[in-house]
């Protein structure tokens, strides 16, 4: 079948090179990724960096490219898609910088002891790649979160060959961006097979039964990962499907906040709510706020007076906008606070929606309040105080992020909400919005499920490299056969541990005692 | 139910107090666990290592009726159960100074900055609990894997309640250990259904179902440990399930070797197969030699003239060794090459047996040589030439451990022989058998399935505490809202990550930039 994508302003259809990928096809490449492996994990941690570098300065040489066909296929504007590629470019480098430093293998040496139980025998640690990995791509980031994204260059980092699946919203700028990455290898002398692309539905679910492949990355529905990760669980040698799903992402405003702040605040939400269209894993869907809160109420009620349009990544997620608009209206108790003008019937227009309802809401069976619903609409939650803020939280599923909006003196207030929403979320936002998820090493991009299907990892920053390592440990095994981070000298990493103490390369201690 | 266990040495039943667990009973355990879970998280790392400690001593206290009773339930000996009871506390003791020493955390600050790609928040990142986990106690470790073990140990230094699942083949000294849990619980002031236990097979079905329960580890058959990883994954919201399952454990001599250390090499091998009857985990279970190995083929042969007698743990393991060594049997061209006395018919007596084929077997479809047989039982298979050596790797499956026996002078071969089965297993080990796991920060007791359901993790040594922490980031959180290893000063951690190095206390940087 071949490769069909459509304008979403204009819902054009467009004919891209290639076609689906067979199930034979997609057993052949999982059967060379398996082959390049070893290779791959051979060019070392520093021919490893010098790959994602030239990842990163070739998707820079055809930036113009890329970023021409992601808008004819996503909408998004060029501001955005530029930006969001030097974000895939400076993705990879951090990677780069990661490998070079070291410390992210948690090397570790123990040398021979005698304990209170007995003889203990050297023992080395580190950590190994899991083996080839398939990355599905996400609609809403069609460079850092797809074929040249976070995951890949986590896998690639990683030692890891990675099989891409495009999403199907955007083959075209997926193929482009493969031919980058494909030349970035040839550039550096890595391996051409550890890094391979297929197209549809059926080759995704070949990928991950495919016995070759050892982990699944996936950014995406619900619905879609949770089928993907029952199929990686089934399996007769089941593997490690990271899944980053769906969350609603609560912004909770206490009074003092809401009386100081409102017009802020609500400005604020409405930015990061309707930024790319609202389609974000991490956009914004509830906002709890006292229902004396006037001057938010207000704001928000005239949100959309001159905007609030834009167009879905595809039809498909246009009508599930539309089906979850309507669900919500729906809703016993739930009223429409603001509502733009239809952009128009042509391509894939939305119309931003801003619904309101009593927190109580929140704990109704089977509220649709809780479901995430991919495109510009929220839901304003009003508490009568803080005690019914508080009893409320519970009712939070597991997500992405909350967000606090307070002031220094609600202290004691702030402090039970640091508490609670940390127990069911990845990341605490405080006095901001969740949108806009930094690329460093303190960032968790992760959270209870069904934020994601492994809430041990986070899928952006140099962290997420950790779903793709193993540890294996070396005993009595002689320096020469160690890997290099193991051996007493010539340490390459910049930490590891020694008898159980953290040490520093300047002053690593590894020696033999 | 009422909860009986059997005497290996007589059969003899021994009817314990306390009776299976109902439904009911689980899930209000399980919801009085989840209420628990922050008081346990409050007590901080000091308060849960001084629980640890509490519960190291409560068991030395009581080390002479734990061992006899275990004596009465497992026939294991005093000797090892009193060694295997040290290592418990021994256990409990690393990870209270794990908690005191803190980079376990992995605590990471980002200090606020501009980059190529805008403004980056102040980005704070460290570990928190998961949630209750759910403990399944094995059968061959009555302390050191089973309520009162490492799985506990790591748990409860994690701040996560535990559910014990007691294993039936040893209810009282379950119920033993436990009373020495809960008053080291008492003792400290942590709250008590911190720690529970519950007996009975549905009761350890209703655990893994438990809402409240995060996670789940396990410690057993491939066969038990699927069907429970199967719930785990297949529950509405799907939890980790951390489940140590079957190794066969090859142990590697390479020519030179053979020639050498012959007759040592053999008799390490029968005392490592032959320890705990055979009921380890780590068990060798194929040794593979050059076919002209004469010394340690005839050492072997010789093997159990005078010993190889045992016990199984439970009449349902006797009798899946007996069919294991039945099906051995009956292969194709595999020979007994020794075979003990039987010890007679009382109880659950074994005979240790040691079969001998050509290596090529281990290709052989379906060949019941790759599956685990828990007991005195073990494969030797003899290889032509190192190449044939060298084809016959790719048949092994994933496992606990590969042990390679070779002289300095196999340097070329020992390269390839690391790094092939590196990237099968989670520990190599040099010169030595794989029985005898040290309890330390560089061991790896994992590997690839079916050794475990998730070969990310140990569940042996420090950094097993990782299965139950997840990370949660905080963005521009203040100070005096900040768990206190992410806060500028005062930070109580030996070591963390700071824009992005590692730095140790005593130069944290941490202070604002």
């Amino acid at each position: 079948m071949s490769l069909v994508s459509f304008n979403p302003k204009t819902g054009q259809a467009r004919v891209s090179d290639g076609s689906e990928t067979t199930s034979a096809e997609v057993a052949a490449i999982c059967e060379r990724a398996a082959v390049a492996a070893p290779i791959l994990a051979d060019l070392g941690r520093a021919g490893r960096a010098d790959l994602l570098e030239a990842c990163a300065r070739e998707l820079e040489g055809r930036a113009g490219e890329l970023v021409a066909v992601a808008e004819e296929e996503t909408a998004l504007g060029v501001d955005r898609l530029g930006g969001e590629l030097r974000r895939t470019s400076f993705q990879f480098r951090l990677f780069a910088s990661m490998l070079r430093e070291g410390s992210y293998l948690g090397a570790s040496i123990d040398h021979a002891t005698e304990t209170p139980i007995g003889h203990f025998p050297d023992l080395r640690r580190t950590l190994v790649p899991i083996g080839p990995v398939a990355v599905f791509g996400s609609s809403n980031f069609p460079f850092a979160f797809s074929v040249p994204g976070g995951d890949t260059a986590a896998a690639l980092a990683a030692g890891c060959p990675v099989v891409i699946k495009a999403h199907p919203a955007h083959p075209a700028t997926s193929q482009e961006a493969f031919g980058c990455l494909r030349a970035a290898a040839k550039l550096v002398g890595a391996p051409a097979d550890a890094i391979a692309l297929v197209h549809g539905q059926q080759a995704g679910i070949d990928l991950v039964n495919d016995p070759s492949i050892r982990a699944v990355a996936f950014t995406g529905s619900e619905a879609g990962g949770r089928r993907l990760f029952d199929i990686a669980s089934r399996r007769a040698q089941p593997i490690p499907f990271y899944g980053e799903l769906g969350s609603i992402n609560p912004v909770i405003v206490t009074p003092t906040a809401a009386g100081r702040r409102g017009r802020q605040i609500a400005e604020g939400f409405i930015a990061s709510m309707t930024a790319g269209y609202g389609q974000f894993c991490t956009k914004p869907g509830l906002l709890l706020v006292p229902e004396d809160a006037g001057t938010i109420l207000d704001t928000l009620a005239r949100s959309f007076e001159d905007g609030g349009q834009g167009w879905s990544l595809t039809a498909d997620i246009m009508r599930r906008y539309q089906d979850g608009v309507d669900r919500l209206g729906e809703e016993p108790g739930v009223d429409v606070l603001a509502k733009a003008e239809h952009a128009g019937r042509e391509g894939f227009a939305v119309a931003a929606t801003l619904f309101s309802t009593g927190v109580e809401r929140l704990s109704a069976p089977g509220t649709a309040i809780l479901d995430e619903c991919f495109g510009p609409v929220a839901v304003v939650l009003r508490y009568s105080g803080t005690d019914s803020l508080l009893d409320a939280l519970p009712s939070l599923p597991g997500g992405l992020t909350a967000s606090i909006h307070a002031e220094r003196e609600d202290h004691a207030l702030a402090r039970r909400l640091v508490d609670t929403l940390s127990r069911r979320v990845g990341r605490i936002v405080w006095n901001a919005f969740p949108t806009g998820v930094a690329v460093s090493w303190s960032m968790t991009h992760g959270g209870p499920y069904p934020a994601t299907t492994n809430a041990l990892h986070t899928s952006v920053g140099p962290t997420s490299v950790g779903r793709f390592l193993r540890p294996v440990t070396f005993q009595d095994v002689p320096q020469e056969l160690l890997p290099d981070e193991l051996r007493d000298e010539g340490a390459t990493v910049s930490a590891r541990r020694v008898d159980g103490a953290v040490r520093l390369a300047d002053d690593s201690g590894a020696g033999t005692a």
